[in-house]
């Protein structure tokens, strides 16, 4: 497994950018990035982002592709890291402690990202279901899932399983759950925990 | 529990229509219809729905609210006659068999409900985290998960654990899953199983 670049500068395998390129995507990454600071991520139109780098709304579509391509940029540098700390990190979340274990950790480790970074990801994941279930970082989360569910010896069908357990974890859904129905977060880590502990007890 | 009323003439408790109002909403709603099995759920527009039922586009809007709204309205039916299904229906469904033999049924039945009206429920979410996570069907769903955990013994947190199960069952996702990724109905259903059976196991 390797980090998925979702990273300024080389999104999905494209080319390096030439440096004035360069400079100009960070400029506009950190307009971005303060309109974001300023009136938060539900406000932020590609027009508001065109206006205050000064440069066409053309050019910020060329970009980005779209307002969830942008959000997913702004996002890259947050996820990049949680991808270094499950695959490569200290266990429990990283190697070297039994699967039970580093899941735990790792729907704990979501649910600080989410609360972090939750109205990011939905802003990325908006109308896409595409997006939602299949961008790159959704699918590497997905097989982690998997292999740890392998390893704990829960061999039924472990990728769709994965695939359901990672539906618990949808960021819009604990966005939801924190924001609209004020659950703490370490209430939905508990639950989380339960969930889990009953699936590979006796595996 | 009681049928949750998202039926024509009467959403969400408002008063009875008077009959030209009735008769022109069924109006609507057969164009609407219409349109869905002509060009599929994802291409009707409410312009499309006004110029076919040739009214205004504001009628339209008064009437349904939204896109999602007028979804919602047509998915009504078979709504009303699933939670008819599992709250007073024949086991194991409805109720008189063991909590694990329901939880089963209840999944297989909304893994059938959206190969049927996936589309139109997925389209009845769009748009809209509110719809998707507190719609007063999906909430009825979530209790009646909550009440079959509560009754197997599982009783630490059943409401948070029964809206995770619900995200396994998102109309959404399953439907993704069928269509994207060409898993057959019988293998999620089976994948439903797993997870329930294991998850009650010694309670």
């Amino acid at each position: 497994m390797s980090l998925i670049p979702i990273r300024p500068g080389s999104p999905f395998g494209t080319p390096p950018e030439r440096s004035d390129a360069a400079r100009n995507r960070e400029r506009l990454l950190q307009a971005a990035r303060d309109l974001v600071a300023e009136h938060g991520v539900d406000a932020v139109t590609m027009d508001m982002l065109a206006c205050r780098a000064d440069v066409g709304k053309g050019t910020v579509f060329r970009r980005f592709g779209s307002r969830a391509g942008l959000m997913m940029t702004l996002l890259s540098d947050a996820e990049a890291e949680f991808q270094r700390e499950f695959i490569f990190g200290p266990p429990p979340l990283g190697p070297g402690a039994p699967p039970l274990e580093r899941l735990i950790a790792f729907g704990e480790a979501r649910i600080k990202y989410v609360e972090e970074y939750g109205e990011l990801a939905r802003a990325a994941a908006e109308h896409s279901p595409q997006n939602r279930h299949d961008a790159p970082p959704v699918v590497l989360w997905h097989r982690h899932i998997e292999m740890l569910l392998r390893e704990a010896g829960l061999d039924r069908d472990p990728w769709l399983l994965a695939l359901s357990l990672g539906a618990t974890l949808d960021p819009e859904r604990m966005l939801h759950s924190l924001r609209a129905h004020g659950v703490a977060p370490e209430r939905l880590a508990a639950s989380w925990r339960e969930l889990v502990t009953r699936l590979l007890k006796d595996c």
